[in-house]
C-alpha cells in the first residue's frame, strides 16, 4: 500500500475556492436564478457595481439586498463568461490571527460590455468545511463591445500606407480638431486640472469629441498657481494619470510645479483639444434638444457659442474658496488673503503671519512662513487628524501603492473594491495602529495645545477625504514645528475681526500680524456650478460629495440630478480610477447604450 | 521495479545547458584561466563587448582571438559572480530545421561595475553528446557601482520632509540649473535631437552636469521643419526613448510633428537643460587642462563662454546636407532645394517637379507631390534596395520589437549581442526571405525601370543602415506609384545642369521642371565637427560610421581620437541603446575611472 502526500483539509486552495465559487456565482447570474445569488453571500456581505450592472455607482449591503439588485438588472444585462482572471492568481490574505479571506481578479461580459471584478470570500463559520461566501464583490464596466480603446493590439497605424491624394498630414488634422473644424464638440470640460484632463483623456480614447476650457493661460497653471511650497502629500504610485505613468525615476513626492509641466505635457502627448486662456461664461440647457448652448469667451477677447450635448464640471474640488466674512479687514495695514492666493512667506522674513485654518494647506503654508523666517502662528479653529507620512503611506497604501506593488489598474480595482463603509470599518484599525507608531509626534502635538481627532468614529484619512476633503494633515514637517513651538498655536478660537496691526479672535484675545493667510477651505463642487450655471441648473443638482444612504459619493462621477451635467474631480487617484466609469456613462449616453436623462 | 520516465537524451534543457556553460565560463575568468575560455567558444564564435571588459565598443571573432582578449583585459577588470539573469528563462531557438541554439541573459559584475550579458550557445559538432559551446556573447556594463540611477528603489523623495530653514522650491532650483548658477557644465551637447536629448537624459541620470544648446526655436523642430508629410518609417516598438516609453495608444508610425511635440515633452519630463535658439560657434580644446573653452551665440544676441570638459556632437546623421554643385541653378525660373529646406508639394499642383535621389526622402517627397497633384519624376542616380514597410518590419523587427514583445531593454540587448557582422550575415537569408514576399512590388518597380539592390554581399537593410545610413526604402506608398507609372522614374543618371526651364541629365536628355529637390544625402558626421569646430579638430577624429576592421562602427559613441569630443547619433532605437554606453564613457572618465584621454 502506498502512502500518499495530499493537501491535509485546513491548507487553502485560494485558486480552487474562488473558481468553484466564480463558477456558481457565474451559473446563478446566467439562470437568472437571484435566490442562489443570495446564498452565495455572507448575511453581511458587499456589492459594489460600477455601471456593469446598474449603469451607476451603487453599493448594496447584505445578501437578500444584495439578491434583490442582482434580480433587477439580469433581465436587461445578460451577465455571462465569468472567470478568473489569466494570469492573476487568487491569494489567501491573512491580515491577523482569527482573520482570513480568499480574493481573485475575475472577467465577465454583459449584453454590451466586458467587466472585471474583485472578490472577497470567508469561511461562513468557524466549522470545519464551512462554505466560503463573498465578503465584497465589485463589479465594473471594463468596455464597451464595439467601441474598445485603440491601444495595444489596437493601436492606430499612424499613417494611412498608399496612395492617398490630397493627403493631409497629422499635424494639420491635429490643427482641426483642436479649432473645432468639424462642428461642436459632444463635451465640453471645464478645467483643465487632473479631473479635465482624466475625463478628456478617456473620452477621446473612446472617440468622443471633447473640448477643455481652462481660463489659466498654460495646462497645469491650476497647480502652479498654488503657494510656493507645494508638493505632493501622496507618492508617486497613487499619483500616476491614466494611459501615461509616471516614469522610473519620477520622485516620490512630487513638486507643483512639476506635476503642472507634466500636466502639459499628458494634455500634448495624449492630443487632447484645450483651449487656454478661454472662460468658460454660462450655459443653458434645452431639455428637449438634450443639448447645451454654452458661452465661452476666448483669449481674443471674442465671446463663442457652443453647442455640446455634455457639461463636464472639474472646476476642482478648490474650486470656489469659502472665505469667511471678516469685519475691518479694509482697516488692516497688513496683507491678508485666501490660500489659493498666496504664494510664499518669502518677503516676510523678520515679520508676523497668521494661518487660519489647519489642513494640509495651512500646514504648508505655516511651515513655509516658519522655514523664511516668519513668526507664524497657525489658528486652530476645531481640531485635526495628523498622520506622519511615512507611517501613513506605509500603512493606508502600503500593498497597492508602494515600490514593486501591483499594476496600477489592479491597485485601483482591489481599492475600489472596499465599499466606502467597508473602508471607514477597515480603517479604525488602522488609525489605532497609525496614532501608535505616531505617538511621540502626537504627543507633541498635544502638549503645544494642538487638539487632535482621529475622523468620525475613527476611521481616520479616507473617509475625511470621502467625507470632507480636509480636515487632516499628513505630517511632512510642520507638525515637529508646532510640537518644538516653532509654529505657534492659537485653538479653538476664530476670527472676530481684523485691527489696523492684527487679529481680535472670538475670543477676545488678539494677535499682531503683518499677513493673514485663511487657509480656510473652498465651498461645495455644486457652488461651481451655481456660479457657472446658475441656479436653474445647480438646484436640479445634489450636493456633491458626501456619502449618500448606500455610501457611495454623492452626484460626482455620476449622474448629477441635470441631464448632461457632471461632476468630475478629486485627488489623482480618483481622477485616474472615475474618469474611466464617467467616460464610459456619457460613452453609453452617446452610443444610445442609456438614456441622456 | 519502477518504470521511470526520463527526459530523453535528445531533450534540450535550456536553462541546464547555459547555466553550465556559464558557470564554467564564470570559474574561467574568475581564475584568469583565458585558455579555459578559448575552450567555451566555438573556434568561429563571437565576443562583443561594451565596455564592461574593453571600455570600448569592441567585437571579436574566433576562439583564440576571444581568448586573447579577455586575458588581455583580465587583471584590471576582475569580473566575478557570472549567473542567469534571474526571471529571464533561458530558450531553445531553432530559426530553420538543423540550426538550434540555447539563448540567455545573464548578469556579471566587475571590479567597477554590474554587467549585463546575452549568450548563444551551439552544439559543437552533430553527434549526440556534442558540448555546447558560445556561437556569440555579448558583455555589456549596465552601471558603475555606487553611480546608479535613482531608478524605481532608488528614485528621489523629491522633497525634504522636516524643517528646512531657507529651503528652495523644485522650480527656483531648477531654474538654477537650467540657468548654469553652479558654474560651468560639464559636457555641452550640440543638438537636441534624438541624439541630444538621449545623451542628456542618461547624463541626467548619471548625476553629470549637461547643457544642451539647440539652434532652433523649440526642442523637436529638427523634426518639425522636414518635409511636411514625413512620418516614421520605422514602427513604435523601435523608437522608444529611453526612461520615457511611448504609452500604449501611441501609433505604430510616428508623424514627425507628434515626434516633435513628444521630444519637447521629453526634455521637460527628463529636467534636461535646453537652450533654445542658441548656435554653438565653435570652441577649442585646452589638452593641457583637458577642458573646452567654447563660444555660444544666445538668443538674446549675446555671445557666452563655457568650459566643459566634453563637448558631444548631436548634430544629425542629417547635419550638413550634401548638395552637390549645380551649374547654372541661377539661370533656373523653378525652385531648388536640398531636401532638408523641402516642406509640401501643396503649392505646385498642376506643375512639375523633379526629385533628385531614391532614399526615404526622394521617395516621401515625391509620393507627397504626386498625391497634391505634381507631375513627378525621381531621380535614380545608382540603385536602392527597396523592401515593403509590412513585410520588413515583421521579418526583421519580429521577436524583438513587436506588439507584445520582450521588454524594450531585452530587445536591444538581444539585438546588440550580434556583432554587426553576424547581422550582414544572417541578414542575406532574411533578406531573400523577404525579396520572395515583395516579389509582386518588386517586380513592379523593375517593370517601371528602377534599378534595385539587395544590399553589400545581399545582406539587405540593416548593413545599409549602418554603413551608409541610406540606400534603401521601406516602402509605404511610393514603390506602388513609381510601378504604376505614376510617379516617373529617369534612371542612371546624374543632373548636368539646371537651365531654365527644367534640367538637363548627364545623358544630354532633359525634362522641363518648376521645382527641382535634391534628395541627395547628408555630409559624413566628421564634416559637422569640421564646420563647428575647424579642421584641427576635425582632422584628429577618424571618419564617422562605416565599419572599423573588427565590424564595430568607427567613431560615433565611443572615442572619437581627440579627447573631450564625443559624436552622439543614429535613428531612434540607436540613440537609446548608445546613449547608455556614451554616458557611462564621460562618467567614467568624470570620476577617474578610465582616463580623458
Amino acid at each position: 500500500m502506498t502512502e500518499m502526500l495530499l493537501p491535509t483539509s485546513a491548507a487553502v486552495a485560494p485558486g480552487e475556492i474562488s473558481g468553484a465559487w466564480l463558477a456558481r456565482f457565474g451559473a446563478a447570474l446566467e439562470e437568472r436564478n437571484s435566490g442562489a445569488v443570495e446564498g452565495l453571500f455572507l448575511p453581511d456581505g458587499w456589492w459594489r457595481d460600477l455601471l456593469a450592472f446598474t449603469w451607476d455607482l451603487r453599493t448594496f449591503s447584505g445578501s437578500q439586498a444584495i439578491a434583490e439588485a442582482f434580480r433587477s438588472t439580469l433581465d436587461t444585462i445578460w451577465p455571462s463568461r465569468f472567470g478568473l482572471t489569466p494570469g492573476k492568481d487568487p491569494t489567501l490574505v491573512e491580515p491577523d490571527p482569527g482573520t482570513r479571506w480568499v480574493q481573485a481578479f475575475f472577467d465577465f461580459e454583459t449584453a454590451v460590455g466586458r467587466g472585471v471584478g474583485f472578490l472577497r470570500l470567508m469561511p461562513a463559520g468557524t466549522e470545519p468545511g464551512a462554505p466560503w461566501k463573498a465578503w465584497t464583490v465589485l463589479t465594473t464596466l471594463d468596455e464597451l463591445k464595439g467601441f474598445e480603446e485603440p491601444s495595444g493590439p489596437r493601436r492606430a497605424h499612424g499613417v494611412a500606407h498608399g496612395e492617398h491624394r490630397g493627403r493631409r498630414s497629422w499635424l494639420e488634422q491635429r490643427r482641426d480638431e483642436q479649432s473645432l473644424t468639424g462642428g461642436d464638440p459632444t463635451v465640453v470640460v471645464v478645467g483643465a486640472g487632473q479631473g479635465g484632463l482624466t475625463i478628456a483623456a478617456r473620452l477621446k480614447q473612446l472617440g468622443v469629441d471633447t473640448l477643455v476650457v481652462e481660463r489659466n493661460p498654460r495646462v497645469g497653471d491650476n497647480w502652479r498657481n498654488r503657494y510656493r511650497s507645494l508638493v505632493l502629500h501622496d507618492p508617486v504610485w497613487y499619483d500616476h494619470l491614466p494611459y501615461l505613468p509616471f516614469p522610473a525615476h519620477w520622485p516620490v513626492f512630487t513638486p507643483k510645479d512639476k506635476l503642472a509641466d507634466w500636466f502639459e505635457s499628458y494634455a500634448s502627448a495624449m492630443e487632447l483639444n484645450v483651449w487656454v486662456g478661454t472662460e468658460f461664461l454660462g450655459g443653458d440647457y434645452d431639455d428637449g434638444a438634450g443639448r447645451w448652448v454654452v458661452r465661452i469667451h476666448q483669449p481674443d477677447g471674442t465671446e463663442r457659442t457652443l453647442r455640446p450635448r455634455h457639461v463636464v464640471l472639474a472646476t476642482g474640488i478648490n474650486g470656489v474658496p469659502h472665505v469667511p466674512e471678516i469685519p475691518g479687514a479694509s482697516d488692516f495695514a497688513g496683507v491678508w488673503c485666501h490660500s489659493s492666493d498666496h504664494s510664499s512667506g518669502r518677503n516676510f522674513a523678520g515679520r508676523r503671519a497668521v494661518v487660519v485654518g489647519s489642513g494640509t494647506s495651512g500646514h504648508d503654508i505655516a511651515q513655509d512662513f516658519y522655514e523664511q523666517g516668519v513668526d507664524v502662528t497657525l489658528v486652530q479653529r476645531s481640531s485635526t487628524y495628523v498622520l506622519s507620512s511615512k507611517n501613513g503611506i506605509a500603512v493606508l497604501l502600503g500593498g497597492l501603492y508602494e515600490e514593486g506593488g501591483p499594476p496600477v489598474e489592479d491597485a485601483d480595482l482591489m481599492l475600489s473594491s472596499f465599499p466606502f463603509p467597508v473602508v471607514g470599518q477597515l480603517h479604525v484599525g488602522a488609525t489605532k495602529v497609525l496614532a501608535e507608531m505616531d505617538a511621540e509626534l502626537l504627543a507633541g502635538l498635544e502638549g503645544a495645545g494642538f487638539k487632535l481627532d482621529f475622523g468620525e468614529d475613527g476611521s481616520g484619512l479616507f473617509m475625511k477625504l470621502l467625507t470632507r476633503g480636509g480636515g487632516f494633515y499628513i505630517d511632512v514637517g510642520a507638525s515637529t514645528l508646532i510640537a518644538e513651538g516653532k509654529i505657534k498655536i492659537k485653538r479653538g478660537v476664530g476670527i472676530e475681526r481684523l485691527e489696523r496691526d492684527g487679529v481680535v479672535f472670538t475670543d477676545g484675545t488678539t494677535l499682531p500680524a503683518d499677513i493673514v493667510v485663511l487657509a480656510t477651505g473652498y465651498q461645495n463642487m455644486r457652488e461651481s456650478a451655481r456660479v457657472l450655471l446658475g441656479d436653474d441648473v445647480a438646484d436640479r443638482c445634489q450636493p456633491v460629495w458626501g456619502l449618500d444612504h448606500e455610501g457611495e459619493l454623492r452626484t460626482i462621477w455620476r449622474r448629477s440630478g441635470h441631464p448632461g451635467l457632471w461632476f468630475m474631480g478629486g485627488n489623482l487617484q480618483q481622477a485616474r480610477t472615475y474618469s474611466k466609469f464617467l467616460a464610459l456613462q456619457i460613452k453609453a449616453i452617446e452610443e444610445g447604450l442609456i438614456p441622456q436623462a
